[in-house]
């Protein structure tokens, strides 16, 4: 298969895993017109895709061999490493599109595997919920090989989500959506600090999250600023310092431990800020507090050797 | 005065210090056509508003008998207290606004102080940057007497931002900026996580910014459906589950650790779904992990008494 191939409405895919995510797409390509091909684990799911015009294989090898384009979107790498093997002799002139979630390592043996074995290989990471998929709001993020970037984003960009390539290293969707989702769950930790020192003023969670999304929409839209200070590493500021944050971030938990609650989910936080307050630099801009993580990563061990 | 009493933009106003915010509030008044007097304890920091029309007191006493409205905008509560001790003999009659930051405690006593003297009080948290003072962007959270609320709604709201009373307990504003900014500072946690794991991939903050911001604002848009879950107790979900949350997670963390990442701003949010884990809860709404933290504070001393 040569770089010049891509994919149309005409195009057969194959989905393998058929959860919320993958009988989304498969209702999605089948809309479009795709000869649909779909195979899960448990059969029994695959019954509204087949009513709908999808072709129900018996074998995950017979599901791969239907297709030039296969997606691939099951549990996690383990369960889509094993589920494959036993494809490996259909895999030959094959694009493989692995949108199931999982950390770096796994990501690039599998990605390996299937090179090996002829393939072309694209991971994804894709953002969305199962009532977004194919809408404005989806985006994946793909790192892999750039032919099969190319050559399905014709078919997937429309059914899936809009498609960006981040790197050829397969490993990069991978990171990329770790550290997005990192973010989220800091996110959530303040979100339930917040409700629950709320609640120790009789405030519901309902009428503090008004405002808090709306505070938490205009801050979301501050982080580029934050990122160039990062990376340029000027932190001069006029506006939001370490100090200013370090002396509000401390009389919230200071306030919130005299009402009896637990300051776990935000002590960390306030430490990044006091390191750099006692490194006399509580006048730099707060996003100076990434050097502090920074600084702690390297007492942790070193950092990993950054991905090839 | 009664509680029919109502400003228009012929009222003098008086505000109290001169930061950014400050002076941006100063200034919006004198644009829509306030009598406006000034006070700073750096003087100079005036020069610019009297250039623009606005009168400089040359004390707090003399601001306060200016005007019938006054507006405190200082660096912290025991500034606020400091500089009106003087003025208490001038208070009775006035509306007093409060919009300087801070904890519950201090605003209850200085709210007891300036009713005591015969003001009118009200406590506010201005969502804004000075940029933004006056814009449909900003807005305030107020809590305190009605009637002062609903006698300066007509000229503050227009200069400062859309004002909501929260409720009557002059301390609510208060709580409820500390809940807001809990969340914010959560926010930042994962933020500043997620550039370090990123960085150990190569990826600059600016790179890995973007498709944060993208998902974040999602995710913040997400929030009222775990508020519904937390204020009803109903955590049943077919979507985002304990487990597949402790799951990713737990594999963001340990990818991380293996790349020399420390991982103490969310190990603590992973710890609220593993409570719930092992508590059989683990195909229940994520938002159930709120009720670990609940537990947590319980064994740190019981809830605080409710603000009354």
């Amino acid at each position: 298969m040569n770089g010049t191939t891509t994919f149309s409405t005409a195009t057969p895919i194959t989905v393998l895993g058929l959860g919320n995510l993958g009988s989304a797409l498969a209702g999605a390509l089948l809309d479009r017109g795709h000869p649909t091909t779909v195979w899960n684990r448990t059969a029994g799911r695959a019954d509204p895709l087949v009513a709908r015009g999808a072709r129900r294989a018996t074998t995950v090898a017979e599901a791969v061999a239907a297709s030039p384009l296969v997606v691939v979107c099951v549990l996690d790498y383990d369960a889509a490493s094993a589920l494959l093997a036993p494809a490996a002799d259909v895999l030959a002139d094959r694009t493989l599109v692995n949108i199931t979630s999982g950390t770096p390592e796994p990501v690039r043996e599998l990605a390996a595997w299937a090179t090996g074995h002829g393939a072309r290989y694209l991971d994804g990471a894709v953002y969305a919920v199962p009532q977004t998929i194919g809408t404005p709001e989806a985006f994946v993020l793909y790192s892999g090989s750039r032919e099969a970037f190319d050559a399905t984003r014709g078919v997937l960009d429309p059914a899936l989500g809009a498609g960006t390539l981040v790197g050829t290293d397969p490993t990069l969707a991978s990171v990329q959506d770790m550290a997005v989702l990192s973010a989220m769950y800091g996110l959530f930790g303040g979100f339930f600090h917040s409700l629950a020192l709320a609640r120790t003023a009789g405030i519901t969670a309902a009428d503090i999250t008004v405002p808090l999304v709306r505070w938490l929409t205009s801050a979301v839209a501050t982080l580029p600023d934050f990122a160039r200070d990062i990376d340029s590493g000027d932190y001069t500021t006029d506006t939001s310092t370490i100090d200013i944050n370090r002396a509000g971030l401390a009389a919230i938990l200071t306030a919130g431990r005299e009402r009896g609650l637990d300051d776990r989910l935000l002590a960390p936080v306030l430490d990044l800020y006091e390191r750099q307050a006692a490194q006399g630099h509580g006048t730099s801009s707060m996003a100076r507090a990434f050097e502090s993580l920074d600084a702690l990563d390297s007492l942790a061990g070193g950092k990993g050797s950054a991905v090839a």
